[in-house]
């Protein structure tokens, strides 16, 4: 794997982008329907000219884009490559690239799933990863390395913004603690082992029920909140959330459906950035 | 998308099949150390050579076979790429391919994932695949409508074969089940729903803890079962599960491990296709 020694963490990257630009993650959603709403056709083709367009205008104003890989994975090995093209062009305009994935399997596995997150060879050379911890916290371990090896961080999912998941996230492990409190804890335990912190979590902006009390628990790590815009949430119910400034919200469909305009896109961005920024100060 | 109307569910095609050669289904995980095993380079291509020269060794003996996508996603864009190949060479060769995949999301996102895995025109087309349940069941549903619309299937990880996901697949939900059981009778409620079974199961050998309790409330849903070989567990476990013929069992590293000969390899499978095999009758 090749990585850059001399380059900071994923952590003091993502500082140093969000106090210059804004610390807003805007969604990559490559949907069907978001094609069609960009009066693009659902072809590979249209993916392509998506992707260009999108790069252009957001140009050098974001710290930390977040292509969902499904939408791209959707058109099989062509649409990945298109994926890698626009990893690159970001990492160009000196953004981070957080690659919405929610990979998570054995440990063995999860080694591979690594060098195809980081591995900027011959994988998609992504900052940072989100992944889904079913099949255990410590079978995730492999990637924590990975991540820790290219300065690169792993988010993982704690307590989604959608309902249907709280049925799980919500559950009880034999400890008395909820499985979202267990995964909180865990993050903040393995940041704290070091040797530098690269393990964050994902914790929607819809889960007022659970959200300011999983704050609390887990540690100084960096918490993706997604679930503004489309979803419903607002600013406020982060701002409650008690260290603000660790906090990367994100949202994709309410910003990306201005598509069709340059000038409205960036308008709704620009809201975004700002509202964003403000948690900052 | 593409779709046969023509063909039979994935669960008639997989009974024809197992009848006819055996239920034993093969795991394909081209990771850095089996390609090492079999003396070829760590590289795309002696990721191919591999995928080649197992496809002729295997040639019409297994109902199904299930590559890790971890292992070929690690050379990106190019190593999906071999992987579609080793799709399309084993369905010409009348073999179902579940892909292992862990895939995951929010609804809309799952929806993308539905195209990617089961659309044969521009995703990976392959017969069924494994889904993790971290952000619900009930979030699964597109990935159901786009296996029922493939005739495919998709198997959700109910109980892993590592110990490191029991804290969680244990952890009790409000109505006092156990995730893993919520998850089984999710199943079975959706395999009633219809119009056709879809919807399978992922449930570890090595869980003997609480694989017969699960198999009991499952309904006639199928049950990929790993764990065997390198992982430890025997098929008296399986044995011991209430519908054997509804069991695919399977393994990987244990058989490909016999990779540098082909008379080592193929007498190592011909041993797990016999056993697997002794289930069905």
């Amino acid at each position: 794997m090749k990585v850059d020694c001399e380059k900071a963490s994923f952590e003091a990257r993502f500082n140093l982008l969000a106090d210059q630009r804004s610390p807003f993650c805007l969604g990559v959603d490559p949907s069907s329907s978001m094609l069609g709403s960009w009066e693009l056709p659902d072809t590979i083709g249209g993916l392509t000219t998506f992707c260009d367009r999108l790069a252009g205008w957001i140009g050098s104003s974001l710290a930390v884009v977040k292509p969902q890989i499904a939408y791209f994975e959707r058109f099989g090995p062509k649409g990945l490559e298109a994926l890698v093209e626009f990893v690159h062009t970001m990492q160009e305009q000196k953004a981070l690239v957080l690659l919405d994935a929610k990979r998570g399997d054995i440990d063995a596995t999860n080694e591979a799933y690594g060098q195809a997150v980081f591995d900027r060879q011959t994988g998609y050379g992504v900052d940072a990863v989100t992944v889904s911890p079913y099949l255990g916290f410590d079978a995730l371990e492999p990637l924590f390395a990975a991540a820790e090896g290219a300065q690169g961080a792993v988010f993982v999912v704690v307590a989604s913004s959608n309902p249907e998941g709280r049925f799980l996230q919500n559950a009880r492990t034999e400890t008395g603690l909820t499985i979202s409190e267990a995964l909180a804890d865990a993050i903040a335990e393995r940041n704290r082992r070091g040797p530098r912190r690269c393990c964050g979590a994902v914790i929607g902006a819809t889960r007022d029920d659970v959200g300011v009390s999983l704050v609390a628990r887990i540690g100084e790590a960096l918490i993706l909140v997604p679930g503004l815009g489309a979803q419903g949430a607002s600013y406020n119910t982060i701002s409650m959330m008690s260290r603000p400034r660790s906090v990367i919200p994100t949202a994709a469909r309410s910003i990306l459906a201005q598509g069709h305009d340059r000038s409205a896109f960036v308008d709704a961005l620009n809201v975004q950035r700002e509202a964003a920024y403000s948690l900052r100060v």
